[in-house]
């Protein structure tokens, strides 16, 4: 029988258990796979710690993020066949357009089940083809930190050629949001605690690059490196403590993306001084799928690599997730699902 | 000689002085206007008491809105001809497309003279064709304050009918946002501290109200009126204090217009509350000239009248200025500028 | 058992006869629908006489367009409960976003099965709740022609208050339009070749009207009614012969929305006037569920009402089909589907 | 006194003449230049031959489009300061927004003098700073053919990394529009009736060529590089001749930018196609100062080079003007203005 790992009965690493589940039938729009990889992103650490802001049922399959072979699919399925390597979507019935047409009681790794196994049912409106050129292990990265920094720059922010970004850390999301300006003929600036992941981005194509370590008035590197300007876009990772910075170094007009809290939750700002600055402000949820498709087509013509900095066994996920929170990593945190339990075979 | 209103050698509305001042030289692509009347606005007032963010060289003419008729025009104005009937715009070069196309050293009323004045110069880009179903009364408030609102809900926020606005209170941005929204087909709510305010707010066209005062956690009134689903749209000029209302009031992907501070400029929010309620927050910087034609065309094509609460004769602008502090408006407070002294008709 | 509607083995009026079917098993994400009124579409009309440019697999259940109220919902489905009153969408998998999420295998009423019957399978995806303020024989006139007219003016052609809007003839789209326009603020002008229909839309709101019989070259009225601007948006259904003078009617920089060919489909022009207009020309394939969602709150929030100019017993299709080919119609011609015969009442 | 070539009395090429003209009175707002270098488009040809739509009054200095040192200022200029580059706007009043904005009257090389000359006067509204990675002949093929392939593709196209663009041939505008393209991540597919040329296109960064004199159904081609799908944008600036192709070359929801019609002004299509192939068309008028400034720093921030086919000197304009109508030129034809004469000299 296939496997999939679960938190059982309660938050925590040590609560994530190796279990033998029934293969589940398959539906007239939903596609079978044989996971090949996932990846993991913060979301799915708190929620596995219990810290994230909302509890799920539980036994629960982790993971929203993977990428499989399709083995089977309904009989009404047109939008792939069996052979095709598909990658899911974040915002199950999210398929285009604005926010509002998410549902987030479709969301994969809570409350649904994630992909955390030997096999997955997807429903064929939320999958989409993996780019070519990538490898299981980097196609697996795509589907919320590939998303979320393809949303807010171009489904969003509408980038342009010659505009300039500001890059906060080098995380997953980030170094998305990196790659997509440089692909895009923008100029990058990417913030770090680390002089070594500085010079890591500028191999990616980043312009420059300020420690904010060392410069935590680190904006005023910023003006200057844009001569007075202020960068066009922001990804806005850092949470409120870096704000202040980024409502400094951002140009008239321009745009800060708030995605995510590494720098922690608490702070505060005085909403008046988006209005002096005149800038816009906007939360980033991930994306629609026609955003993924538009990604990987981005993907593919350019020859992009997603930046992998690890993968491990599946079956060593807690490891990986404790790996993760170090913040040791420099780009994302693979699981490679590897050949299928016999028992899966003999389907 | 024509006569004109100087804040003279420091702040305060005692230093408002009435004085003699030679015309002008009229430059080539300038027109001479007739000041027919002006309006106040916050900004004018904060100018001449002192408390505005930024001190400019006195002598000062304020206030950058109004409404005159070209008497003279340079030898190579095409835009306009003698006898036309022009309103000033607030940014004098920002023309059209983004904001940072404005150019903040060509403001009226502060750093460059306003129209307090009998008769004053304008660039010819600087100026629009009032709205012919207008009075000058009428028309001498729409340069900031309807210029805003339409910027905020038209320019930058797309409105579309059906959709929700949310309008705080019954100031002259917050009026001209009720009425572009409703001739726009979409629903307005609006927030004041008084019952009789909301009253005429509905004989407007709004749809419904909610008073701030005796429901402090008005959002929750705003979401039952809008089927638990929020607003499209905040005109927010409230300040930090409302923000936070604002914020719980609008729809998942909705937009907050930050435009004022009429509750005070002290307060706090945590900026991931942007990225959990997924929404998109801008500051309003007044709008480009090309907005202001565009109004225009939406007033006379929809008969719009803006709503005038008082007027007063020019010369007594500080009492004018004096009733606006007070908060005892509903709507815009204007100045009428009347016949020109004798001095000035004998140019 | 429950009867349709089928367009039996060959085209042409004579070959729609009256079947019993049963009623196909309900599915994970299907709703069950008591049809209550359907709507004609040209396209309708030429797929049974066989002139549309695509051929479908006969037996078909004719007609897109319908409302009918939930019977019985498929154990998946979440946006919808029995009880509902829902319209069925054109493209059923064009959910949001730019058209080339629509799927054209997924029309309903060919190739699919339309909904000339008393009961009818919709996914739930392809639904959408019908506007409170409308009755069934209104309600079903919106998914094509009302949402093609809100795509072409506001989502694809963002209409502001104030602009000007052309719009030919009195059929369905161009009076969706006229509504549409006239209550986001703009100034609608009617070609009509009659001068009754032309009073009639001014009573809908239209601004003018030209009679493009009396007036053949009806672009000189069109310009003298805007000063010589021209009009921001053109509905243009008249085919290859009106679309000459749409280039001259409209302003620099403005819009043609190229939807039907009611006056033939003959005619070439010159693409370099696109050029030396400088105008923006577009096909307008109907529209998203997301863009039907939109107008549906529009519609509620103005209470509009469609014009419907006749409706006719279901059963009375070739009948009501011939009527729309007749061109006397103002408005939309509808079926009323009554109550359900005894078999299917025994369900 | 200093030199400038007129077009005298009447069209054709041996009436263009060496004159001497006192230099114009700077006023506040202008800028003196030193002209540089100037460029040639077949507009300024078809002025000079007689065949342009438009006749304009003579004796007038041709050339819209070139670049120059400022060496004087009027007294209220505060964009540039002596010792700028400066490069000229096409449409001098066009600051920004859409085409509207623009006034036919403010034009270089027709009906104003153009910079056929050795000094000349500017707005300083209608001067750029040149890219500073740019020698002087590269800085001025910019005005018209850069700012329109960047008006088409990022401008009014919105271009993202992962999409197709067709160019039409390797004339000004088609080869920045492969240069933007490139550098924004797209795919560009080159048409020319010379394998060299697309090989040269190809070291440009064009991913592939179709040679459409010996294909010419070049569509098919086209629909095979990208799969099927067709190209997200096409470059047209064949004329009547090529435009059926490219309805046949773009995808479903695609844009076709109509901007010349190198291939002849005759022919013509079934508008209906528009509709039927569900696209979007639209004419290309150069664009606004702020496309310009935008593209500045596109060209800056990836060191772009125009590419220039071959410098002549200034004088020698109507040989210049008779090698651009041979057609044999990959690029842009320029005209160095060297050294002002002596005369110019001692001003």
């Amino acid at each position: 029988m296939p496997k999939a790992i679960v938190l059982n009965d309660k938050p925590g690493f040590d609560n994530l258990i190796l279990v033998e589940r029934p293969l589940p039938q398959l539906r007239r729009q939903e596609l079978l796979i044989r996971v090949r990889a996932t990846s993991l992103n913060y979301r799915d650490v708190e929620i596995v710690r219990g810290s994230y802001h909302t509890r799920f049922a539980l036994p629960l399959v982790p993971l929203s993020d993977g990428v499989g072979e399709v083995v089977a699919t309904g009989d009404e399925v047109t939008r792939f066949k069996v052979g095709d390597r598909v990658c899911s979507t974040f915002w199950q019935r999210w398929v285009a357009g604005p926010f509002e047409m998410a549902e987030p009681s479709y969301q994969r790794g809570g409350p649904r089940d994630g992909l955390l196994s030997e096999y997955a049912l997807l429903d064929e409106q939320a999958a989409v083809l993996a780019p070519r050129n990538l490898s299981d292990v980097e196609a697996a990265t795509l589907p919320c930190a590939g998303v979320t920094a393809w949303h807010a720059l171009i489904s969003e922010g509408g980038i342009k050629a010659g505009e300039t970004v500001l890059v906060q850390g080098t995380g997953g999301v980030s170094l998305f949001a990196l790659q997509f300006a440089a692909v895009s003929g923008a100029r990058v600036i990417v913030t770090s605690s680390s002089d070594a992941k500085i010079d890591r981005a500028k191999t990616l194509g980043a312009f420059s690059g300020v420690n904010y370590k060392t410069n935590p008035n680190w904006s005023d590197t910023v003006l200057e490196l844009t001569e007075g300007r202020g960068v066009d876009h922001v990804i806005e990772v850092g949470g409120p403590g870096s704000f202040t910075q980024s409502l400094k170094a951002v140009c008239r007009g321009g745009q800060i993306n708030v995605i995510g809290y590494l720098g922690g939750t608490e702070g505060a700002i005085n909403p008046l001084d988006i209005f002096r600055r005149q800038v816009r402000v906007r939360g980033i949820p991930v994306g629609s799928r026609a955003s993924f498709e538009a990604m990987v087509r981005a993907i593919e013509a350019n020859n992009l690599k997603p930046v992998v900095d690890r993968a491990f066994p599946w079956t060593d996920v807690a490891e990986a997730m404790r790996y993760l929170e170090s913040g040791a990593h420099f780009g994302k945190v693979v699981l490679e699902h590897g050949c299928p339990s016999s028992a899966a075979k003999s389907i």
